[in-house]
């Protein structure tokens, strides 16, 4: 039978963990070419609006999966995304997910393996900025790979930050403190999470504390960008989930055209052992500023949604 | 709330009409160039198989919707498929639906706008060959369109047709009769409807009376074809529901190269009244013979599932 799982069923912080795992072991895959990640599909509905596809799975995984996402611009209402997960081996339709969590979810989980393999083993002090569910899943992905002791948050509307900051102090069994400013927010941060749908730069380059690591989540085009160009230079190393994806944008990457773009690094390569990670002190100086844009490796939801869904069901 | 349907919320035999008429008004919208059904898409996961799409949608007809059947070649023995309907309107998923019994439906829905639009309106008696369940829907689709009093089945295994003849004729509360030759189940027949994998003709154009209607399912490549090229040489009329799929296919329409290919009429058309109706005596001779090519126009199934949940939500 396939198990339909729904935002109800993806509630608990314990999946994050789980998640992060299925996405290491997807850019593992990918990174000895073992994984099918094609550029989205989409599909123009005339007078409607598009139906679009990430597709991607892997036969040589822990879980040999495939599938897709697949959501819509039909309404800027009401966006129901759809995941389905295939087992290869059996031809079994093994899950589907509907709502948004998962996708949060699985953007965090991306994030979760960027802050293991980049950002410093010591890392205590967090700041995000943004408080929709991207930040929170990025936050909490944090959590689940780094000793994080204080969380400071910063959104523009005040309400906002409040909230996320009562909510996730809750959920996490961590102070989350919100402040008035992204300045408030950065300084002194150790990671810096980034989740706005901002088109202009939320932070400043000279607020980055030496050793910081970034993840960029929002608008990352040449026109909209939630980061200034300046904190890509100052970074040491850059890295990207998908490659392929950033120059498959439809809009140019805002490092197109700078220096920084050649110095990319595959987030694959490192996770698998081919580049120098960051957290075991190899590949990073304790003073270098990390920085990571996350473009949302297509089948990384289908991989993330087979092993939510099997834990779900050993849980039961 | 998405309605989640699997193939025993399908079972009724009631459902067949209003998936005919779901199936016309796509045809309408077709004739008109209001409803989006590219080729399908193929993704290969390597060492696994193939995620393949057929998508399709319109936000002119009576059910403005757009969505996709997804379906693998992973497996031989198991091929869980999907189907997801989103309304274009409000960006809601409508409805998924899992299991392989809607595609059969709509397939047979298919063949029942062909049999309403250009088969004799007094057809009384149903020759089919095969006895799959692509075989029940065609028989299913005829008896809801055209006054059926009798029906003789054929296929190569005893043991199927009977349970096929047994089956049917409760479901349908009219005679089906097992038959032990093709040529048994066709001759006198006024409809024709051929639903095996037969690679090799199954019937002779001889066989067949005058003013006959057959329905072709299974193969119709160059290389493998249920029919033989001399029932379409024979037919007065023949038409498709995707003239365009059938060139996308990745091997050659069996009439490719023959004379009858440019004589192809578009069911489209027909159904939308840019061509002659069979079933009104304007565009055929009670003595003609008539064919239909299906060939499973993309989104069909996408309509039908949406029509079939409406169905559902009612009668709860």
């Amino acid at each position: 039978m396939t198990r339909i799982l729904t935002d109800h069923d993806l509630q608990m912080p314990a999946l994050m963990p789980l998640a992060i795992e299925a996405v290491e072991d997807v850019l593992r895959q990918r990174a000895r070419g073992a994984f099918v990640s094609p550029p989205r599909h989409a599909v123009s509905i005339d007078g409607a609006g598009d139906l679009v596809f990430t597709i991607g799975g892997g036969a040589g995984g822990q879980s040999p999966v495939a599938g897709f996402r697949a959501y819509t611009t039909f309404s800027v209402q009401q966006d129901d995304q759809l995941v389905a997960v295939w087992n290869v081996e059996t031809g079994t339709l093994k899950a589907v997910v509907i709502g948004s969590l998962l996708g949060a979810i699985r953007t965090g989980a991306i994030g979760g393996a960027a802050i293991r393999y980049l950002s410093r083993e010591d890392a205590q002090v967090v700041a995000v900025i943004g408080s929709g569910l991207q930040a929170r899943t990025q936050l909490e992905a944090a959590v689940a790979v780094r000793p994080v002791r204080e969380v400071r948050v910063f959104s523009r509307s005040a309400e906002n930050r409040d909230r996320f900051a009562m909510e996730m102090q809750q959920r996490l069994g961590r102070p989350v403190q919100a402040v008035e400013t992204a300045r408030a927010a950065v300084e002194g941060a150790d990671i810096v999470l980034c989740a706005t749908v901002s088109p202009e730069p939320v932070i400043r380059a000279e607020w980055l504390k030496p050793g910081a690591h970034i993840n960029t989540v929002g608008p990352k085009t040449a026109e909209a960008h939630e980061l200034p160009v300046e904190v890509a230079a100052m970074a040491r190393r850059i890295a990207t989930d998908s490659p392929a994806q950033l120059q498959a944008y439809g809009r140019p990457f805002f490092l197109a055209g700078t220096p920084q773009l050649s110095r990319m690094e595959d987030l694959a390569d490192i996770v698998a052992g081919a580049l120098p990670a960051g957290a075991t002190g190899q590949g990073r100086g304790l003073d270098d500023v990390t920085l990571f844009c996350s473009t949302g490796l297509a089948g990384t939801e289908v991989v993330v949604a087979s092993a939510l869904s099997d834990h779900l069901d050993q849980s039961r």
